[in-house]
């Protein structure tokens, strides 16, 4: 059950490596912790090989790429690869510049990539070639919804196999795919939209997920989505009755992946697997 | 009104391209989304052309530049001016060195910008080649008060006409010029004087009302004023009433401009125009 | 006392040019504010040397260096030295590669680095040239506890006196040695480490006690370091209290310097001076 995934994250405390934007990098080291994992930041090519050989996944985001950190990306991830370290793989914005596209793209086709989580617009980028990424948020027409369900359900379990990768796409529902099974996950809450840094906060929780759980990866991305989602709907509960705003909701999410522990997530993780 | 920017706001949701420094980006980006516009933030010169294409305004802020993000200043703001965005500036230490000095002083020189947004301190740095910014606060004799407050209106008036641009001075009371037309603002708190970022947050905003209030810049650049100011002042009266300190007040601010309406900004403006 | 070394920071607001790592900047910013000290950041090799030459102390922190930072750190360090600023370095990750054990090593020899702050296993990576360190954090086997003292201390009195720069390790227990006399200072809280920040905080601080307290240096870093723990132990009870996580801590840590007095400081410290 996706408790035991979470078990095994704070027995282990896998180090991860990021390679992440420096707009939501604090919350992301933060929620690493939080989640029972441990976070090493580090973009620069000739640190990078080092960093990564001691960690126990690599997690590259490209929200503020720049030439140095693609050239870093692609040192680390050949290294990781190397290792046998899960990959797991943020493509903020693609879609939205040519830039981010190709080098979300490159990464997915020349790296084995353990997952690729985006939102549905970035995953759509990635996967179809539609550019109707809005900035770094989905646009409304890409939402999954209960009516088109079963056609977005294909669509990740095909460019799941077409990429080789776990594909994980962040909504108001949840899909997690390894092109044989799909996980729908309806955890979440509408407040976990109007901050910084959701997507990336999680992404980087995948990774912490997969290093520590290395037999059962599809388990361990959905688990790490339930386990989320539920501290997003946990700390939007807190934040409405407290009259609270996004920045102190942003604090709470964080505070209860911190807080969270395996009986509270196999009571409210809400999935199915199709 | 006041209140009618906020809404056009709200209802437009603008996208605010950030080139910003690393230290405020995280405030930056949820202020942005509290105040009813959404972030995106990108300084490597191959990829800023693009996403100031899908934007509506652009944030430029030289707190923490570089030789790479000022190379991608000139190009994202030669692409906003081609495409008509509104560009705001903030000089960050301008008068603490040479580099962001010139740096401010070239944009402000070379591009059309929509709205320059400083201390006071800055701003005379820019406007009178004065130098008496204590690191990037302003130093406490450029301070605008009741005493002073017809020669400051005539400084900002006049440095406006020069620089063709609306010229904002935040303080602890604000002013807001267009050449012709002063907007005095007393909202606001000691407290916001106590965090790092609010300049940083209200420049950003002023980006995003410009964006949404196409015709009437003045008007926009105000009602940011004012809000930002009001939502410091109810924050703060939270942290004080809770014994709070500075980080917490930090986050309240930026909640006070998730929960601004319309009608709270418009009881409770307070300026006068000049 | 302790308490003198506090007001004298709040009463001269010791500007502090900060060249530090993009995850953390944001809290050392408001820590700094928080403690009554002036942050100004700066990493670009051109605009160092304006910035550190109108400030009180240096700041280098290797958290998450590059190329360019690299080449800041020894232009505004040379420039430090020679205006006699005093020059705190925070070790983040020695002994976890190459570049960062290199990087700091050489500041040490090269530069009159006036303190010298990490976590017992960085610091064994500078001093001893062991490798222990576990990502950014201690290894569970450095720590200094009751039984080796007697060890730790001597260990780094002869490492203070090698780099003729004071020593300061934080940990459960803290020790700051200037190799003739030992603090060992025991306030603190476990929750510090499990947040990000708490190390670049405290050496930011450090930073500012130091150039506000230019006759006592020991007694400054000392200071310092029970000011942050006894800050620390205090926004830790309050998060206990209210079921808070780790987001949360941090900000009341934050909160805690900010209203930090000294009388308060004065009671609530705990060392013996060896």
């Amino acid at each position: 059950m996706f408790g035991d995934r979470l078990d095994a994250v704070r027995a282990t405390v896998p180090l991860v490596h990021c390679i992440t934007n420096y707009v939501t990098v604090h919350d992301v080291a933060n929620v690493l912790i939080a989640c029972g994992g441990s976070p090493i930041m580090s973009d620069e090519p000739r640190d990078v090989v080092d960093i990564t050989s001691i960690c126990g996944a690599l997690d590259i985001n490209i929200g503020t790429l720049n030439s140095r950190s693609i050239e870093a990306m692609a040192l680390a991830s050949a290294r990781a690869e190397e290792l046998g370290h899960p990959i797991v793989l943020d493509p903020v914005g693609a879609g939205a510049s040519q830039l981010r596209t190709s080098t979300a793209a490159r990464l997915l086709e020349q790296r084995r990539i353990a997952c690729v989580r985006g939102n549905m617009s970035e995953i759509k980028a990635l996967g179809m070639g539609a550019s109707t990424t809005r900035g770094v948020d989905a646009a409304p027409g890409d939402a999954v919804t209960y009516d088109n369900l079963d056609e977005m359900c294909a669509f990740v379990r095909r460019f799941s196999a077409a990429c080789s990768s776990i594909v994980a796409v962040s909504g108001a529902i949840d899909l997690v795919s390894d092109a044989q099974r799909t996980y729908v996950v309806s955890n979440g809450h509408r407040m976990m939209a109007d901050i910084t840094g959701s997507g990336c906060m999680l992404t980087a929780v995948v990774g912490a997920y997969l290093a520590a759980n290395p037999g059962e990866p599809l388990e361990a991305v959905a688990a790490a989505f339930a386990m989320f989602g539920l501290a997003g709907k946990l700390a939007a509960e807190r934040a409405i009755e407290e009259g609270a705003g996004n920045a102190t909701f942003s604090n709470y999410l964080i505070d209860e992946v911190y807080k969270m522990d395996a009986a509270t997530l196999d009571r409210g993780a809400i999935y199915e697997l199709r």
